[in-house]
């Protein structure tokens, strides 16, 4: 039925969201005084956006833009200190032990048995393959494609550049903005697996979603009978 | 002769060590006072060394470096209106004008009629692409390779991918470390065309260069005519 199944990494495969939002509510702490935490975390998410386009994903630019929402924030007054605190924290992060979610291991490495397995994740190139080599998973997926972002353009370059078939291209992950309403625009199948708490950068509002048809399952563990079913359909 | 030639991009196609060189000058400037500037210098590429297996290449672990930097050499006690301006200074890079090398324009339009070409360069996935897309040089390239970092192992999977026989795979490029070593360790060719400064981290003792067998030329605008020399061999 599908040629190559592609999934997402980040809050697909392992934990990673979490991860940004524990240190965002230590650095609203960091910062906190007049300003409530809640406040100083829009503010943060406000610079996020801005250098986005600058930046792109990962925790490098994470980092940079806590900095420089300290020194707003405080209107310069930030310590050395401080800065070092917020430093140390992107280095705790970027050696962070990955931590697969529930069924991961076994179900990748069941379907890499019988099907074309791909990663295929957006962020920083340097942290997603630190972290694909720590996560062990490597050696379950015949090919790795890391993008700067996850558009219908982008699945139908790399449906191109690996000769599969645009109804034979199904993209398992947790983003419907990244992993679901762009592959269906570029003719593939997709399943959500919706993780714990998503990115607000990552929503959709609902009627985005009208009219799209793709399947969501609790978790990983249920994507080899949902294989089964839909091949013998 | 070749069915593949590839280029680096960072002061091979466009100027670029010049830039992060001339932003070490103005850093060493901003702290300068009890230091002498070539010392506050060798401390900032220290820095960047330690990081560089946590940060991989490029203009954001660049940044991270000189702010961590900039509190070491102050014991803390940098201020946040230096910060914001090691910041500024960043976004600045991030958004310079691409500055094409002295025939690159024509050279890689020409050759591209004739032949299958690929840009392979190392460094920060996000910086790398609107590097590219800013360069205006995008459409001569059949193929985008951003790693990040090139061993003979990157050469010989690209090689795999791109279904080429190391033999006739020729790399273009400035780095004897990153782009004619490993090249010719995976069985290809290599022409180098060094750039008027090279990073330290790039540079490899004079011994490891013996035995080898490249090309050097002083200009991209020798390369049709080398390719027509090798041709016709």
């Amino acid at each position: 039925m599908f040629d190559l199944i592609a999934f997402d990494a980040d809050d697909t495969l392992w934990h990673n969201e979490t991860l940004f939002q524990a240190t965002a509510r230590e650095f609203a702490a960091l910062l906190s005084g007049p300003h409530p935490p809640e406040w100083i975390q829009e503010r943060l998410f406000a610079t996020e956006m801005k250098n986005l386009r600058h930046f792109g994903y990962g925790i490098k630019g994470f980092m940079l833009s806590m900095i420089e929402t300290a020194i707003d924030l405080t209107e310069g007054r930030v310590t050395g200190a401080q800065i070092r605190t917020i430093l140390d924290w992107g280095h705790a992060m970027l050696q962070a032990p990955i931590a697969l979610l529930d069924g991961v291991g076994e179900t990748v490495a069941a379907l890499a048995g019988a099907h074309r397995l791909m990663l295929l994740t957006k962020g920083d190139l340097f942290d997603q393959e630190s972290k694909l080599a720590r996560s062990g998973l490597g050696e379950h997926f015949g090919a790795v494609e890391i993008v700067s972002e996850k558009t219908a353009r982008t699945y139908a370059t790399i449906m191109g550049r690996h000769k599969v078939e645009p109804a034979r291209f199904l993209m398992v992950g947790n983003s419907l903005r990244s992993d679901i309403l762009p592959v269906l625009e570029a003719g593939g199948a997709a399943i959500h697996i919706p993780y714990a708490t998503t990115w607000v950068h990552e929503q959709v509002p609902a009627e985005a979603m009208t009219g799209r048809t793709f399947s969501t399952l609790d978790s990983i563990r249920a994507l080899p009978a949902w294989l089964e079913r839909t091949g013998q359909r």
